[in-house]
């Protein structure tokens, strides 16, 4: 890479992202998103050649989250620690919303020395995004007030609505194979349901997914089965999207019809909106009963569609019968981690690396948000890293 | 701030901090409060001013928690990174005494590699303080027997007598707003028990604050309804402060006496001494049956001082109808945070951003104790540190 | 310490720990073995003289523990934070062995920004070391596909077969104590089991003491009652070794004939070899039936052995009556932490600080294994830290 090139090109681009966070990708700009590839892909890089990006000398990262995560928690924690920021762990209640009162203070109070507040909250439709605000306006106003010294930025690791930092890497992922942005214009993609031995899985992939790609001009296919709707006003801003960006967006009930001619299908599971909605509700009363009964009851809708597997039939029916696939992981891989899922195994392990490869972009997407959030011209910054040329890793 | 005055004035207070482990005030004299005070109000300017404060390259800040804490634990893990220290959690078992052996031998096996361990133990009466002393002496011995590279200073974040970090950080956030601690001479503060429905909540907040404010000339008033004593010999403590600094100490049992001329009222509910006793016996041997029975009496005759609020008919009586509020955090808000509590939504909303900023105090009380401990002259410590002048975030 | 000709020394030793995980000791030259010992010692004084190791600005060391522990935890966090690597704890399920695809996969994804994974597996028979293995065969693979900047190297915190970290910590010691490892030719030493109220113990201690110990030319006895065997090819890879090297191996099932001459002594409870292999089988189905029918069993069975305790009659045996007594703790005190244990009071109390300071070698022994699999040349690199010369704590 020839940084100075890289970085002369990421100072032209006009980017409104200096001291906002980073909740919705459809919130932000074309241009704010190419400046966190940008800087995500010049991060990698730094590292990759012993070049220290450490740029807080002291600091926390905070981390909510709701449920329990490994692979989110690393790609936060990591991206802290590339900075430099230490992470802090606040577990929250796993069935409690708390609101009002509860949110203002403790948001306050964990940011005394925080830098960015990391929040994965995608249990509760209507609720996750909706408490990242909350804890937004908090943070506002303790720093109005002077109760905090710097405003911390917050990164939604996933919401009900969006999962911005796992879309935005699968679209560095996208160009990076396909050899720019420009390249994804006229790409056919298929986000797509499919089979999983589990139910009520989050919505904010598929979404994510059709909200982001839709801004550089690809051509959209969801497919699912009848059913199986996503977050009806999100669809609506991917078919906008799709519009203004000279690309398309289509639904599809068949996977045999979506993914005809596709460039790109990404296989994942999820819940029928209108089914997370009852569960939400039954959740937050705490209707056990109920929980039970919604949850047999899917997984016996659920079983109706086991054919909706990715696996090498299917796939010869993509474009040169050899479109991309994507997955953001963990994959339902049959006979491998259940006995019937999402995937084959012959058709996961031809691209297991690549999906390794698209997990690997998270933690520098999220140091990226961080980075953009802190710095008015991130590209100044970049420049600076590479004359101070502190290695990561001492050698003699 | 002019910093060069400040420790101008800093290098004149003759403290004996150096090497002590912090965990009572009563056991410190005026100029080691006053010095922890300084210490730390130049802390929190140096991070406001982008000034680092790092003095510790590597090393480990062990906090001991015997219960759930979300403040104090970023209270600590934030002062600990301030300085260069990560913090490593040690989970004792909730419920369960370690003496002796045990002590003896964690206490070492913890800190090979510790500056500081932090411990808050407050569940058990006669056991917190006790337990701090116990780890005290084990480090001693592993230091002096070269176990132990450095001897490991311990912070009190809480036992069964004092909560220092809090009163502390409460002292300074008095100071900062009447302008002196020769300012707080002669002010009337009330420390009052208020209603809660919740019980056996701990004596450690009004033990502390009177201990502490009465070392400064302040006029203290306890106020509790009858029964809800604290630990005698605390009170009496509190006394000799009084009388020692030119102030005043006395007891009340109507919060409408208590509270007339009050410059400050400080509302907290706590369980009487006498029950807490019990209770620990209970504890002890594991009865589950007497715990219950025990809670069920106590939020029975919690029950029977529900008027134990403060709200705006209380605030009226106070000194020109508008004395300062203070509380440790987090409150319990009648109608807000539970249905009838220590404070009326109106009142906490008045004063509610003034809480804040009283606990935004804390990190840098812990920050301090941790400085003064480690540096026999802190005060030519932060000098070194403005001359150092290095950026806790970069900028180009 | 003289640093210069300590170094000096070293860069006489010819290693092959660069780039290598290190999981057994018997797949470690004698070479090999004597660099841990020299760079742990190094850092040690490095730290006691304040002299910063910190080679790493940033970077994760990923701690994967099957079961709870205070001791090993730390001290593996202890030598991160030496060396500038923060860590992140990964929690695996306690009960649940994971293979295959999940641990492909787990392993990159932990690994986007880890410069090392301690692992400590120690629960089932036959699978702690595979798992190891699996891990790295992974890491390989990511590496090897670029989907990892480096490839983390593997510390084994405590696996079914070996405990390196334990071993090599005791050999120090034992160093230390006698002067040199020359010093420890002719030694004798027994490697004793002993009578503890709980069952189910590991048998990594054991065997990690006879199969290192037995490098350097000490005659090794090994001691138990007949039926607690270890696992039967260790104990041949411990008498080739004592062959190799000219000292000797022995099994006995007598305590007072095994102590006769001892110079050292190392008590320690372990479970019979056969009853961890049944009791693996139970877990693996999770038959909780059969896993409280087998510890009753056991537990009647230990019974019959508790006059194996190392008190004061079985140390008058010893050489001199006064052999060198060692222990991994935390021990079975009769009278102190159980009624009736591995060692009496007394005897422990003689030797209570002698273990501590056995302990404290531990974090620089984990240490040193990063160091030598991070750097080619580790004395070149510690020339280069004592030249840097970086204070650990700051002074004026």
């Amino acid at each position: 890479m020839n940084f100075k090139n890289r970085i002369e090109t990421l100072s032209r681009i006009k980017s409104d992202l200096f001291q906002k966070d980073f909740l919705l990708t459809w919130q932000k700009s074309e241009s704010d998103l190419q400046m966190i590839l940008e800087v995500a892909s010049i991060l990698k890089e730094l590292r990759r050649q012993n070049i220290s990006s450490k740029i807080f000398d002291s600091g926390l990262a905070v981390s909510i989250f709701r449920d329990k995560s490994t692979r989110t928690r690393f790609s936060f924690a990591s991206a802290a620690n590339l900075l430099g920021l230490e992470v802090q762990d606040m577990d929250e209640e796993k069935s409690q919303v708390s609101h009002g009162e509860t949110v203002r203070e403790t948001a306050n109070m964990i940011s005394f020395f925080s830098d960015f507040i990391g929040i994965r909250d995608d249990i509760f439709l209507g609720e996750g995004h909706k408490y990242m605000l909350e804890v937004g306006e908090a943070l506002d106003e303790g720093y109005e007030k002077g109760v905090l010294p710097t405003r911390p930025g917050i990164v939604n690791l996933q919401c009900d609505r969006d999962h911005p930092t796992q879309s935005m890497s699968d679209l560095l992922h996208l160009k990076q194979h396909f050899g720019s942005l420009d390249e994804l214009r006229g790409k056919k993609i298929v986000m797509s349901w499919a089979y999983s031995p589990s139910y009520g899985k989050p919505l904010s992939v598929p979404q994510g997914i059709i909200a982001l790609m839709s801004r550089f001009g690809m051509n959209i296919e969801l497919a699912f089965p009848e059913g199986y709707d996503l977050i009806p006003e999100i669809v609506e801003i991917a078919k906008v999207n799709a519009k203004n960006s000279g690309g398309s967006f289509s639904v599809s009930h068949s996977m045999e019809d979506a993914v005809k001619d596709a460039d790109i299908v990404y296989p994942k599971s999820w819940a029928p909106f209108h089914i997370m909605q009852q569960r939400t509700e039954l959740l937050k009363i705490g209707d056990k009963k109920g929980l039970a009964d919604l949850e047999h009851t899917c997984l016996a809708e659920n079983s109706r569609f086991k054919h909706w597997e990715y696996n090498e039939d299917i796939m010869r029916l993509t474009k040169k019968q050899n479109a991309f696939f994507m997955h953001c992981l963990p994959a339902d891989i049959s006979g491998v981690s259940c006995k019937e899922g999402e995937v084959s195994a012959a058709v996961f392990e031809k691209y297991r690396i690549a999906t390794y490869h698209e997990a690997g972009f998270k933690p520098y997407i999220i140091a990226a948000m961080m980075f953009a959030n802190r710095f008015k011209d991130p590209a100044q910054m970049l420049h600076y890293l590479l004359d101070r040329n502190r290695k990561r890793v001492e050698s003699t």
